[in-house]
C-alpha cells in the first residue's frame, strides 16, 4: 500500500525572481511536475497550493478595469478563478512530466469550497491585506460603498483587509477521496479554498470574502482524505530556531510537545513559519507525520532523511 | 440503471438581461441548480457550459489593467480562470438546490484541458473575435507585438480574432468517468475546454490561444463518458425552420438524415443554431439521443415530450 501524502505548495512556489507572466509561472510549475512524477511511484499524491500573488493580480485587474458591463468579481470568486488558473498549470505540468517518462498521468484539479464559521473571531478583526493600494480618500470611499475594512499598510498606502478564518470542512471532500482511491493525483483546496459559510437553517453554502491560510486548509484536507503524511513545501529545507544568528539551529525530528514549547517562547513568526509549523504539528497531533521542507528535499524528507519532521 | 446525460449550457445561460455581476450570475446559476436537482433522481448528470461573456470580461480586465508586475494572462489561461469561476457558481448552486431538498449533493468541477490538432485548418483562418475593441492603430501594433490576428468587427472597431479548432480529446476524461461512475455530478469541459495541443515527439501538452465551440466539446465529452443523451440547452424550446416567418416550423423528432438535408439547404445559421444541431446530430449518428431545447423544457424533453430530438 502506497502512503498518501498531501503536499502544500507555498504561495510563492509558482513564482521565481518575481516573474509573474504565465510562461514564467508555467516554467516553475514544470519543476513541481517533475517532483510529483518522481514521487508518484511510491506515494499517492494530493496537492494543495497557495495563491497569494496570483489572486492579488487577478483582483488588481478586476478592480482597476471594472466597468458597468464588466464589473469586478468579488474576492471569493477571484479565488475560484485562481484555482482554475494555477490548477491548470499544475495539471498540465504533471501530465507532461509523466509523458517525459513515457506514461500517462491521472491528474485533475477539483475546484474546492472550504467551509468557515461565520462567527469565527477573525471576521471581527480582518488583518489580511489584499488587492491594490489606494489613497486614504479612495480607500475610505470604497470602505463606505462596498462595506470593506481598509487599513494603512506600512506607509505604502491604504489597502483592503479581509478576515482569515479557520477552515472547518471541504465541501468536495468525498469526490476528492473517490479520486484519490481511484489512483488519481488530485489538486484541491487551492489558495486555501474558496471561502464559504453555511446558512443557519438550510445549511446552504454562501461565498464570503476572506482568505483561508493555505497550510491550515491543506492540513484539513490531509485529515479529511486520511493522508499518512502532510508536507508544507516552503523556501527553506528546515524550520530554523534563531535563523541568521550565530546560534541558529535547524529542527530535524521534533515532537509535537517540543514544537508547542518553542511556539510558547515565540520562536515562529506569524504570517511566516507559524502557520506551517502549526499545521504540521496539528497533523502530527492527530497521529500522522508533519513535514516542513523545500521542494528539492521533499523526496529525502519523505524517507526521513531531510526536513523538519514532526511526530506525536 | 440511470441514463447518463450530458447537458451543454449555453454561453449566455448564466447571464440574464445583460446582468454581469457575480451576484446576478449566481442567481441564474441557482435556476440551473434547481433543474439538476430535479433531474438527478432519474439521470446521471454531467454538465458542460459556455463561457463567452465571462471569459470576454476576464480578458478585458486582464488586458486593460496589465502592468509589468501584473501582466495579462493569455487566453488559454483565461479560459482556465473562467472554468474556476463558473464551475464554482454552478457547484455551489447544485449543492444548495440539493440542501433545499434535505440532501447532500456529490458534485465537483474538474478543470478540463481539451486537445485540438495544431494543424486544424481553423488555425489558418482565425474567425472568433475575443476581448476588447481597439483602434486600428492599436490593433495593428498589438498584432505585431504579440503575433495576434486582428480584424475589423462590423464597424465597431478592431478586435483580436482567434481560431476555433475542433475538439479531439479531453485530457481528464478518465477522472471524469471515474467520478460519474461513483455517482458524482461532474462539471467539465467548461467554455469548450482549455485549448491544448500535443507536441510531435513526446506528445506533451501545450496551451494554445483558441476558442473551442462548447457544443462540440460537450458532445465529445458525451461520447467519451459513454452518455446516453446529449442535450444542448439554449434559449428556445426547439430548433425552428424559417423562424419568424409565417411558415415557421418547430422541429420535434427528426432523424440524422433529415437534419443533414436541412443543413444542406442552409436552414441553420453558423455561430447560432448550426453548432448545436451539428453536435446533437453527431451524437445521434454515434447511436445516442441528441436534444436541443431550453432550460425549462429539459425534463420533458428527456421523456420525449418536448424539444428537438435527433435520433439515428
Amino acid at each position: 500500500m502506497k502512503k498518501r501524502v498531501v503536499l502544500a505548495l507555498g504561495g510563492n512556489a509558482l513564482q521565481k525572481n518575481g516573474e509573474t507572466t504565465a510562461e514564467a509561472q508555467k516554467a516553475v510549475a514544470a519543476e513541481v511536475g517533475e517532483l510529483i512524477a518522481n514521487l508518484a511511484d511510491r506515494y499517492e499524491i494530493i496537492v494543495a497550493h497557495g495563491n497569494g500573488p496570483q489572486v492579488g493580480n487577478i483582483l488588481i485587474h478586476e478592480e482597476t478595469a471594472a466597468s458597468e458591463g464588466a464589473p469586478a468579481m468579488p474576492l471569493e470568486t477571484a479565488v475560484a478563478m485562481s484555482q482554475g488558473q494555477i490548477g491548470y498549470w499544475l495539471t498540465q505540468a504533471i501530465n507532461n512530466a509523466f509523458l517525459k517518462r513515457g506514461r500517462n498521468a491521472k491528474v485533475v484539479t477539483v475546484v474546492s469550497q472550504v467551509v468557515v464559521d461565520k462567527n469565527d473571531a477573525a471576521f471581527k478583526n480582518p488583518t489580511k491585506p489584499i488587492g491594490q493600494f489606494y489613497s486614504e480618500k479612495e480607500a475610505k470611499k470604497l470602505a463606505k460603498e462596498k462595506g470593506w475594512t481598509v487599513k494603512e499598510d506600512a506607509g505604502r498606502g491604504w489597502r483592503r483587509v479581509v478576515a482569515s478564518p479557520k477552515p472547518i470542512d471541504i465541501v468536495e471532500k468525498k469526490a476528492i477521496l473517490d479520486l484519490a482511491n481511484d489512483g488519481v493525483i488530485v489538486i484541491a483546496a487551492g489558495g486555501g479554498g474558496i471561502p464559504v459559510y453555511r446558512t443557519k437553517v438550510l445549511r446552504k453554502l454562501k461565498g464570503v470574502d476572506a482568505v483561508i491560510d493555505k497550510d491550515y486548509a491543506a492540513e484539513r484536507l490531509a485529515e479529511l482524505v486520511k493522508a499518512d503524511i502532510f508536507v508544507s513545501v516552503t523556501a527553506v529545507s528546515n524550520v530554523y530556531i534563531n535563523f541568521g544568528l550565530p546560534e541558529q539551529k535547524a529542527l530535524e525530528e521534533v515532537s509535537v510537545r517540543e514544537i508547542s514549547n518553542l511556539k510558547k517562547y515565540g520562536y515562529f513568526k506569524a504570517g511566516s513559519m507559524l502557520p506551517k509549523v502549526e499545521a504540521a504539528a496539528r497533523f502530527a497531533e492527530k497521529g500522522g507525520t508533519g513535514i516542513i521542507t523545500d521542494i528539492k528535499s521533499v523526496g529525502e524528507a519523505l524517507r526521513g532523511k531531510a526536513g523538519t519532521i514532526i511526530c506525536k
